[in-house]
């Protein structure tokens, strides 16, 4: 299963460098994270108000070339595996024109309870749509 | 002359009064000004190099009512006035659902020259450009 | 009664013209007025949770000139009236060094209901601590 | 070498989850990073308009508990290696008053020449001050 998201540069993800800031790579692979939820049927503001809800646990990333202002950028969201609490994405931040590869990341993305804000398993019927098998 | 631009409200948008980030619809009226700009030939990466570029003079804003993560959001780009050296846009954000509005604001951009940065005429074919006549 | 707050200008706060990103002088009025309110016995995370909170209804901004990279701001907020439900704020962004202003506004906030989001009254001791007769 | 930065969650930082949201760490790291160089006698405004500057070449993060809004935080930045065109940094984020960590990164840095953005070698009188020699 992968998913794309289609991101336009605007003047507020890039800094002095006249380049994107490194740390707004992570709002758009999160912006493709929720997508990729959303298509298999799981919106946060949903999530957010039950029993549970992913929260990121940890994350390996590489800058590779900058992106720039005004550019496209096709943000790429893939599972890797889910199993127990967690979830693994792999995502790369590409230019939707060259293909040129911007950022790449392994994100670990672990199931918390609503409540207590503790790991827990993920849903059965959650895991299933996860995995393709709904 | 209208347009109209498409935003989803992501994670990153939101605090933890669980609504928008009142600065952020600043963000959302800042791309649709840019699509605006691009749609009448003007590319922000290019003017930033050129001889001239816009910047936010003034704004006048009230925010109305709070949207929420997951909302798609309209944010509307409407020109006013364009003259000598200054634009002035007004800008609604309304939910793309049920049209509650969200924010509305007039904004004041100002022409400046590329290199001191100081007030400037607008170039007359993007004058002529802003006010359709193209 | 007046409160200032000191704030370095860092690369998350700029952008691709190499000047502080518009958007972003809300934020540090925003931590300017947190920290005002911290001052008068206020936290946001206490009322949050609480009966009531402040959201901002309304600005009207100007920017003056721009501030850069490595910048130290002095960001000063000055309650100008409290009464019924909103309270309104003059603020200013200035550089430390030189003095010179970058951009000011008057901020008009609004007491509302922690559960239904709607404009209330302000408590009376919050508004006697507002009004610095504590 | 390490430097200790103090940090203050305002809303900003924070998202409808109720807690930092994580790519803001990143953030916060960075705001650690500029003044532990600044320390060794670089700035970045400096630096970005000189013959090299700093990127971020790749991270390796944890997150392991949330920070809240009004927070103060601890963030730590220690060298770990510098040598040929990139420099390792050791970050921590924890809570000042508890301890408590919430955050935890492996971030190099690598040093690209100020007009073609290609890595090169960090001048020698910045690796001695980078190395505490000078």
């Amino acid at each position: 299963m992968e998913s794309k998201l289609s991101v336009r540069v605007y003047l507020e993800d890039t800094d002095a460098g006249q380049i994107v800031y490194h740390a707004n790579y992570l709002k758009f692979m999160e912006r493709a994270r929720t997508e990729f939820l959303r298509e298999v049927g799981m919106e946060q503001s949903t999530t957010l108000q039950q029993e549970f809800s992913f929260v990121v646990h940890s994350m390996d990333m590489q800058f590779k070339s900058p992106a720039k202002l005004d550019d496209t950028l096709d943000v790429r969201c893939a599972l890797k595996t889910a199993s127990g609490a967690s979830v693994v994405f792999e995502q790369v931040v590409s230019n939707a024109d060259t293909g040129t590869e911007h950022c790449r990341a392994t994100v670990t993305v672990a199931c918390i309870g609503g409540s207590n804000l503790r790991p827990r398993r993920i849903p059965r019927d959650t895991m299933r749509r996860l995995k393709g098998a709904d």
